[in-house]
């Protein structure tokens, strides 16, 4: 297994030394914790990793030491004594006369930037990396998608273990307590980002955090939650009624679940992210609620639970064969509430195959 | 109690525009969530608030509209149709000639500089913040120092509900799981940060994650969690054995309480952060145990996780009274494991008040 998981991280970073050469650069510096993690393994939060065309230097602090050794693979490790910046500073003072060096622009502070020059001092030319590494992890190799197939399906199965708790007379943080408490059980490290549990009005808040809000008869309740195996994200939304749904909620729950197929069966290699976008769009538009779809269609998944490409109005990102993304319409009425049906999927040569496998039709509870 | 939680945050804005003249600010941009629900209660993730001498705009998206009619306070909303930047740039470019506007440049990616910039247009004066909204959260008032008691007093009472499933045979996830989940029993809405659970050689990384190891006997167990209520973090850590403890560990765990009392006997108003940092090293040191401390004895909490002040090596940021810290000296001996005591203190005019009272002596399981 080591041999193998070695072979696999040298082969990023070597796949990553291809382009060097498109950013004219000598050496590349990453510095967001989920690029360095999928490079060479590292899963702490303060760490600097230096790609040059020949060596890796993961440049980290004494907390990490134990943990460095055990992790990385394809990079040697350096405990940086006077911190991190200041150690990487040092190596490159030592380089050849004005590197090239690219960074993430995207991953860097105003303030860590100008450190990181302070450090390195005027000898250093920088250069933006064009999201180089996000692009590259937006394609999941065949281990990734293994283990993104199986964070899906644990997270389908907590929803359907939860389910029948999901009644009149909890609390919402109730229920995010218990999805969290599964999602353990079953073997994930955490949920992937704050479980989202939001009824009645409160609904309507497509980012609403749990409260000791009770549950309702006659309420809409929306769960969105995801769990982390492995380092690897999952994303699932569904929505419950409590009580048997009016005919309103009954029509937006069918034009959302019309306009969630509409966008999978849009997937496939070679079409935008746009287009994926406008088919759920143009569903709901076609049904009268599109005013009430006030977000994107989806976002790639994989290391992190937003990364490329965002299914977006007019995104111009083509989608490839393996790109994990998320497909999650939604519709949001002040008073009424919200309705959002979100499944994650691979972009394979066949469409849109389904990681996520709980039930889609309305649960009526 | 709105018209009171209204009057906080004028006050808080007020305060800020004290600020102004320090910086010789025409207006201030705030970017940093948690900054941004300080001053106007906005608990949502995108956003940017402009703080002017006589106004201030939050300006979200869409997704927010309900969440930020029903949150903010003392500032104006203004929905964003085409992205937040581009609303803010367009408020700035109608200001008069080469306004002067602070911008945090640690809570801005280069990136984000960049795109504001070009929204804003070559009429706009960029000067840092010199982290004046993180200065004036370091120190809470009556109301904050309500909740952070309580969820200080949270987490010590999840400790003593969970230490008692703290026993071989039990994985390092089915404890996190528990204590998470407790926690969301006693009212927290989540995990202040990753709870962490580690034990045997593992609970020599400072920062480990907890695994599917089970725990054994002879091992040493340490306890990393906090949790979050009503917005405000705590942070507590207990260190277990399994077994009876050998000389040998009794004399580190004693060495690091005594180091963790020496720190809380440094605090109170006018001393230097270093300073109290200084009291746990030099005790560590007279034991002979220095060597093993690779951290710094604390930080600042509140809203975040980490905050100012940082209790570390040399630092020269001076107590006040109402500052809030952590305490939580460690040893980390590879191949025997950690131990860290860690507690959660305000700085009174009598010293340190201890805000967690979870008990402190080795337990032994």
């Amino acid at each position: 297994m080591e041999a193998k998981d070695q072979g696999l991280n040298r082969s990023r970073i070597d796949r990553l030394r291809f382009c060097f050469s498109e950013l004219h650069a000598d050496a590349l510096l990453i510095s967001h914790p989920a690029n360095i993690r999928y490079l060479c393994g590292f899963s702490g939060s303060a760490g600097l990793l230096l790609v040059e065309p020949t060596k890796a230097t993961l440049f980290t602090d004494s907390r990490y030491t134990f943990q460095a050794r055990e992790e990385v693979k394809g990079a040697q490790v350096q405990i940086a004594k006077k911190g991190i910046v200041k150690a990487l500073g040092d190596a490159l003072r030592r380089k050849r006369a004005q590197p090239l060096v690219g960074y993430s622009a995207g991953h860097m502070t105003v303030a860590q930037k100008e450190a990181l020059q302070t450090a390195a001092g005027g000898g250093i030319r920088w250069v933006k990396d064009a999201n180089v590494v996000e692009r590259m992890r937006a394609v999941k190799d065949r281990e990734e998608l293994k283990v993104m197939r199986e964070a899906a399906e644990l997270i389908s199965e907590v929803f359907r273990r939860v389910v029948p708790d999901v009644k009149p007379g909890i609390s919402e943080l109730e229920v995010a307590g218990k999805i969290e408490y599964t999602m353990k059980q079953l073997g994930a490290s955490g949920p992937s980002f704050d479980t989202i549990v939001a009824s009645g009005p409160r609904s309507a808040w497509a980012h609403a955090q749990p409260t000791e809000k009770i549950l309702k008869k006659s309420e809409l309740v929306v769960l969105d939650h995801g769990a982390i195996l492995r380092g690897y994200c999952s994303d699932l939304t569904r929505t419950i009624y409590l009580g048997r749904p009016p005919q309103k909620v009954r029509k937006l729950y069918d034009a959302v679940l019309e306009a969630q197929a509409a966008a999978k069966s849009a997937i496939r290699p070679g079409v935008t992210a746009g287009e994926v976008d406008a088919a759920a769009r143009g569903t709901l538009r076609r049904h009268g609620f599109a005013k009430y779809f006030t977000h994107s269609t989806g976002h790639g998944l994989g290391l992190e639970i937003h990364e490329m490409p965002r299914l977006g109005k007019g995104e111009k990102f083509v989608l490839q064969e393996g790109m994990v993304v998320t497909v999650e319409p939604g519709v949001y009425i002040e008073g009424l509430g919200g309705i959002r049906i979100e499944d994650d999927v691979v972009v394979s040569a066949q469409g849109a195959e389904e990681l996520t496998n709980a039930p889609r039709e309305l649960i009526e509870n």
